[in-house]
């Protein structure tokens, strides 16, 4: 069975032929120009299904310009600017509110964009667009066989602010508490900055680990085997939740491959290898992950 | 009594203030590259407010890419490329077409995106970016006391194909007719980049002449006196809708000034002179126009 999003993705491939479109598989889109290559990524969010029904519009104007920003950070992009697409409704002035303290945060300005009124739910939209700092672009699908297998940071932190918050109420959100990593994620801008020039591959982990790891084996063409047990859990995380915090998304956490006997220029762990490609993209502890891998959502396009 | 779009727009602006931006008055935002200029716009479209119910889904994709365009034909852009967001519904294979057959038609690729689901009415976004042709790039602020008015084309044809559409039903769209100029508008790319080594000021009409001559008068510190009789009319437009016409927006005609003497290098009519500012943005043969003056759309960020 293909579903309506897939087989819509599928349509858009067969028109997105330039190189820069990067077959829609990547984080982002790849420009050059003038010299420079430009870093473009476009993440729509909607009302009851990527934000909880009484959440803070300024938490949502944060997250979506944080994932976006993320994908920026994955190609080693540095901000140049974003545009908002927004459509009316409550909550205005926190939107505004969350919109400035992450553009900030990010120092990243404000370039333009559309408002709109919608007869239901709001969707909104947000364009970044970034000036690469290393060429060539990081893609997913450089990984080779033997490359170490590395991420930034930990996982499950914004599984238990997710679940904190669903659990605990509107109480919550006023305070800096672990509700901070799901309501404020922080993009690896720096990050993914300084590892551009050493990796083989690079993405951010907004899926979750396991299925973002997969579309990094399709797309290299080489299976990536994953030691659960060297994966770091965010404080907080129990032991028997480990499987689930692999699963979860909206880490946005960089994932990346070094060559094997490289390390990387800033905090990181090796959490596996990439070996000649199997039957599976993903292993883990030298098995198929059971269930479903995380978040269908997907990358540029998807 | 201010709106909650105009209140929200006075709060992006407050935000807004790199020279990119253009203060959020201009078509697109403009920032400078590596030796270039990139022209950079988004406008969004939702199901219910800017199609018509029943409309085929490839007229929708083919207007959000054409109206997008328009914007950077008004700043003498090249497009770069588009990055399309969208939200499933159905007619996604037709959506697909016309998107295709747009980009096509206009030479441009699909860069990217974002696909989701919603809960309610669809809303489709997209982002177009271009190479500025001619530096300094078209403003809507540059016209002086003195200019000549000029625009491309004619008006009222969206009208009439809007009215053809809403009474003829669906027979009438899969034939060229009179629905064409409202279904499938046509941006003035080549013409704008003709157009931008000598234009003053430079905007596409988008919301109406005279709506979209007061942004220009208002935002150059000048007045445009039009002359009514001066505006061509779209073939089949009634002497007696003169009005309307003048105040029917989505033709995606450009509206520019050029210095006294001048004459543009493309087909194009004399519509009026700028003067020097007076109490009104506009005038319409010597008068304040009665009535609105077209559509409340708005440019970068409205």
């Amino acid at each position: 069975m293909t579903s309506p999003e897939t087989a819509f993705i599928a349509a858009l491939r067969g028109i997105a032929t330039t190189p820069a479109a990067r077959a829609l598989a990547d984080d982002c889109a790849v420009l050059e120009l003038g010299g420079e290559a430009l870093v473009l990524t476009h993440d729509m969010m909607a009302e009851g299904i990527h934000w909880l029904p009484g959440q803070d519009p300024a938490d949502v104007a944060w997250k979506l310009v944080a994932s976006n920003l993320s994908d920026l950070a994955a190609k080693g992009a540095a901000p140049l600017g974003v545009l908002l697409g927004y459509s009316l409704g409550d909550g205005q002035d926190r939107f505004v509110a969350g919109l400035h303290a992450a553009l900030n945060a990010f120092a990243t300005p404000l370039l333009g964009g559309d408002t709109i009124a919608t007869p239901g739910a709001q969707v909104h939209g947000l364009t970044a667009l970034g000036r690469a700092t290393h060429q060539p672009v990081p893609s997913r699908g450089g990984a080779r066989d033997g490359d170490g297998v590395w991420i930034t940071g930990h996982v499950g932190a914004a599984m238990l602010g997710f679940e904190a918050l669903r659990d605990g109420g509107a109480q919550m959100q006023s305070s800096a508490d672990v509700t901070d990593h799901f309501r404020r994620p922080v993009p690896r801008i720096s990050d993914g900055i300084a590892l551009a020039p050493f990796v083989t591959a690079m993405m951010d982990i907004s899926d979750g680990l396991l299925l973002d790891a997969s579309r990094m084996g399709l797309a290299s063409g080489v299976t990536l085997a994953i030691e659960s047990a060297a994966v770091p859990l965010a404080p907080g995380v129990a032991e028997h939740r480990r499987m689930n915090a692999l699963a979860w998304g909206e880490d946005y956490e960089l994932l990346f491959t070094l060559p094997a006997d490289a390390t990387p220029p800033v905090p990181a762990t090796r959490v596996g290898t990439a070996q000649a490609k199997g039957p599976h993209p993903v292993l883990l502890d030298g098995t198929p992950p059971p269930g479903p891998l995380g978040y269908e959502h997907g990358g540029n396009g998807g």
